[in-house]
Parts: structure tokens; sequence; C-alpha cells
């Protein structure tokens, strides 16, 4: 990890600087793992953050930005946004409630979002969303067709302006308070995905293919 | 659940206004279950999204607010905030792109936060804190001190205007794909905690506490 915030930016980390992170392997291993984004945006002056679904692919992170739609699209020629993806590594019990912490991995891009309108690149953008939920995916499921497309919003973000914090190990006690008679430790926290479940109303025709049948990544499933 | 949405709120769910739920006990149990909040607000025009830590007690919504009190702080007499909670219940693989999804819950409060400064309510707030990460912590770990209170923002938010919104269920997949030779089905996600690890660097000298040794919430915890 790189601690030398990019100056001027207005994604340095000012609260525990030495959690701060800003090369780009460690942002892009925290957006990649990341099921879920928070998007946030201003609309008549006021702030809003919705969940949405995100993938990464190279120096862009796009957006699926249906769910908000409506807000979105009425905001013309390109939408500051604020994308933060968190990961929850742990509760941090420290022997006193000023040094409660969580472990965690974050990651903020800041930037002007813009509409993804030419259609290979949409096309492209979907795709990567689709393998970045379940690699193998993208390749089996039908894609989509032009109304299907046309129904879609699809928001690219450069990566030009990120940062991550990340807190990892133990609680950070004072040493006047090592004596007390308080158990202090992690209970470490982590996403598991379970065994797949197939349509109940509708039971699919094929057997459960290979992608879903095996390990996605080390830290980030159970399948 | 009740789905009628309350008249005037910018939090109608207006995409899949099926998903919306707007009864306080809904909205309540998401924020009680969720270790993490998006706190988003506007500095400079511009949106910021930071996660942070927050519990509920009642009717208002407490947030823990030191990794962000610089941008905070220096906006005055109340804040206009938007703190979104989503927990991740799993990926809807659907027969097409288009209908893939995730299953989740997601809680979205929009308000003006004030600054907790009565000493009393300040420390409720930050004992609400830690009970909502571990209940039966706040009456083990050392209280605040005045100089640590002080160094500590808090955050109160009403849940005047509240809304939340829910997928659960199989893909949504279009007749005419039912016979796509695809598999289709969900794959549930769910938080789990791992059995506590004691600091490594100062053990702590007592064993491991009941309410630690116990499980948290059905849902939620291994513990």
């Amino acid at each position: 990890m790189d601690p030398t915030p990019p100056k001027g930016t207005a994604t340095r980390v000012r609260r525990h600087p030495e959690r701060g992170a800003y090369d780009r392997e460690t942002i892009a291993a925290i957006l990649d793992e990341a099921f879920v984004c928070h998007l946030g945006f201003v609309h008549d002056g006021r702030p809003f953050v919705i969940p949405t679904i995100h993938a990464r692919a190279g120096e862009v992170l796009y957006l699926h930005g249906s769910p908000a739609s409506r807000m979105l699209r009425t905001l013309a020629d390109g939408v500051d946004v604020c994308v933060t993806v968190t990961l929850l590594d742990g509760l941090v019990l420290a022997r006193s409630v000023y040094n409660h912490s969580m472990n965690y991995r974050s990651a903020v891009v800041l930037g002007r979002a813009r509409e993804v309108t030419d259609r290979d690149e949409k096309l492209a953008a979907l795709a990567t969303i689709v393998e970045h939920m379940v690699p193998g995916r993208s390749g089996d499921a039908r894609g989509p067709s032009d109304k299907e497309l046309a129904g879609t919003l699809v928001l690219a973000l450069a990566l030009d302006e990120a940062s991550a914090k990340i807190r990892r190990g133990p609680p950070s006690d004072f040493d006047a308070d090592r004596d007390l008679p308080v158990w202090s430790g992690v209970v470490p926290m982590r996403l598991v995905l379970d065994p797949p479940e197939p349509d109940s109303n509708i039971p699919p025709r094929v057997d459960l293919p290979d992608y879903l049948a095996s390990s996605r990544s080390a830290g980030r499933t159970d399948l």
C-alpha cells in the first residue's frame, strides 16, 4: 500500500491518515471484492445515497443505475457522484468505549459520471457487471435485447480521484487501560455465500454450472 | 410491511414500488441488523459518502461522526444527510442478463442531523452504539472520560423521513426465457461473525465474557 496521498484531492484521508491508501492495486481489490457500492449524488441540493451494483474494468468503474434512473437521468451532462464501497472485517472491542472500532476496508471514488450510450461499451459494461457477480456467468445467461439495453442505465466513472481506508489488527487500547478487567480483542466478520438454490417456481432445466460449483475467491465465498 | 408510501416524501420508492416498505418496524429491523451505514452529505456542492457506525434508539438514529468530523463540523446549524443501510441476502441469477439482481434489504433515512451536545444524551448515545455492536458490552467497557467525550462527534437524526426497499425470492424471468438452457436461481449470502480473537499484543486478563460466547441474533452471527 502506498500511504502517500496525492496532493489536493478531495479523497485524501484526514482522520487517521495512517489508514489511508492511494495505490491503484489496493483500491481495485476493494472495489472488486464488494458486491454493492453506495452511490451518492446531489439532487435539488440534497444528498442521496443509493445502493447499486458496480464493476471495475481497468481504470473505469461501471455502475448499474436503474434503481435511481429517474433522479440520475434528470441530471444532464454529467453527474457529480461519490461512490463508496465498504467491506467489513471485524468488530474491534477495546477496553474503553472510546477505542471501540471496526476492522474494514473501504474505497471512495469521486468524479463526474457519464452515461454510457455507445452500444458496444454498454454491452461490455453489462457483461463486466454480471462477471463481477459470478465469474463465468456472462457467457451463459442470455444477453440483452435492444429493448432491454435501452431500459438499462449504465454510468461510467473514471478512477482518477480515489482513495482507500483500511483498519486491521487488534484494538488500540491506551496504556492506562491495559490492566482493566475487560476482555479486549476482535470478532472477525465475513460475508459468505451459501449453496445455490434453484428457482423454486420454474426449476432450471440444466444442472448447476461449474462456475457456480467451485469457489469464487478465497476470502469471499463458500460456494 | 406496509407498502403504502407517505405522500410527498423524497424517500418514496419509485423504481419497483412493490419493493417499498414504510412501516417503522421494517425500517427499524434493517437499521438494527446492519453494522455500518453509509452517510451522505453535501460539501462545497459535491456529494460525499462515508461509512460509519450507527445505532437506533427509538425514533432517533445516532451516528458516530468522527471519521467525517472535519467536514461535518464545518457545516454549521444542522447538516442535510442521507443515511443508507444495505443488507445483502443473495445473488439473483436469472436466465437473462437483464433480470439479474440482488436480494437485499435497504433503508434510507433523510433529514437534518443535529450534533448531540448534551452530556447525558451523548453518553447514552455512545452506550447505544456500543450495545448495537455487541449487546452487553457497554456495561463492561470503560466509559468515556470528559476528554474522550469532547473528542467524539455524535450526530442525531430523527426517523421522520425514512423508507425501506426489499427484494427477496427467486429470479423474475420472462416467460419467453423459461426454456433457455441456463441455470436460474439464488445464491444466498450472509454476514457471519467468527469466534472472538483476544488481543495478541496485550492479551486480556479476563476470560471471554458471556455476551461474546453466546449467539447474538439468528440471522446475523455465528458467535
